[in-house]
């Protein structure tokens, strides 16, 4: 394997921006899955896959959506074609048996610890969000993560009566370049590792 | 902007695969540094970068990172090339008014609430691990991400008297392709996400 291009490594990483104004411009259904089926292969412990997601696309949705929003929010998030609620399936072990059958364990190793659970449902479905950003990115499309939400009357609104919980929210669409905030600062290498 | 090239998007995730067993070919400094300076662009809340990374290269810290190791990844860590202890900076607000100047209030709101600190810290330091992993395949290396480790272990051997906590470990090299495992199934679309 070699490095990707240059004009990738720009389009995933280096000038790659968060979002918060839109063209309107919508997303296709088909995009979403495209979406999906590329995130899907990033790697989670024991193929756990905890990650959920419901893509808030229609008005009705939205308006739903917007009773949860912290107020910084709201107006970004309604003008975005989808956002899309990333969230853990807190239970996600009862797949296990299916997705790594090589340890018959596997569920009843979570099932049986439920910080062990908690930590791997967490880790793993935020690890996945990574991905999901990486892979809209991949796909054309800019992203716009928050997490000033109120996640309580999100999973009421969208998850009660399930053990899934939200984790945090990406808008997406295509951004409109001119509008992005002055860049923020990131740590040197030598500030935030090491070579040991 | 467009798709990447689909070469690219196979290299990132449909045909990347989790690496246990490595080529005899090491990595320089130099790659490490270049792998940070790609994945540091990735988007965190408020900019907060609460990833640390320990990048486990010398025989001695392989030596010391192995006491900590479920017995299932001893062979594959010692024998990678390097491993990174991906972690997180559970004080990351003290950098808030260098990171995000624009809101004073920003080191105050997570110093005087430690359910929000450590919620943040561990969203955003995983979130960085997937960008890691991402950065890791796009530049040509192989990743073998493991939470198979004794956590305290870690952190009483490399992050003592700090405020550091390992999050979870990735073997990095040049992996054998025909050592890989069968691959795990993933979700589909209508099983893992919604459109609303």
């Amino acid at each position: 394997m070699s490095n990707l291009s240059q004009d990738a490594m720009q389009q995933l990483f280096s000038d790659a921006r968060t979002h918060s104004h839109w063209q309107p411009r919508s997303i296709e259904d088909s995009l979403l899955q495209a979406l999906y089926e590329q995130a899907k292969w990033g790697p989670t412990s024991m193929n756990c896959q905890p990650m959920r997601l419901v893509f808030v696309k229609s008005p009705e949705a939205k308006e739903k959506l917007k009773q949860a929003l912290a107020p910084g929010n709201v107006e970004k998030t309604m003008n975005a074609p989808v956002t899309v609620i990333v969230a853990t399936d807190m239970t996600f072990y009862e797949g296990m048996p299916r997705l790594f059958p090589a340890n018959a364990n596997a569920r009843d190793m979570f099932a049986n610890n439920t910080a062990l659970a908690e930590a791997t449902a967490l880790r793993n479905a935020t690890l996945q969000g990574g991905y999901l950003i990486l892979a809209a990115r991949a796909l054309g499309l800019d992203c716009g993560p928050m997490s000033g939400f109120n996640t309580d009357l999100v999973n009421d609104l969208f998850f009660a009566g399930t053990t899934i919980k939200a984790n945090f929210l990406v808008n997406l669409g295509y951004g409109l370049s001119d509008k992005v905030y002055p860049r923020g600062p990131r740590y040197d290498f030598d500030e935030a590792c090491t070579i040991t």
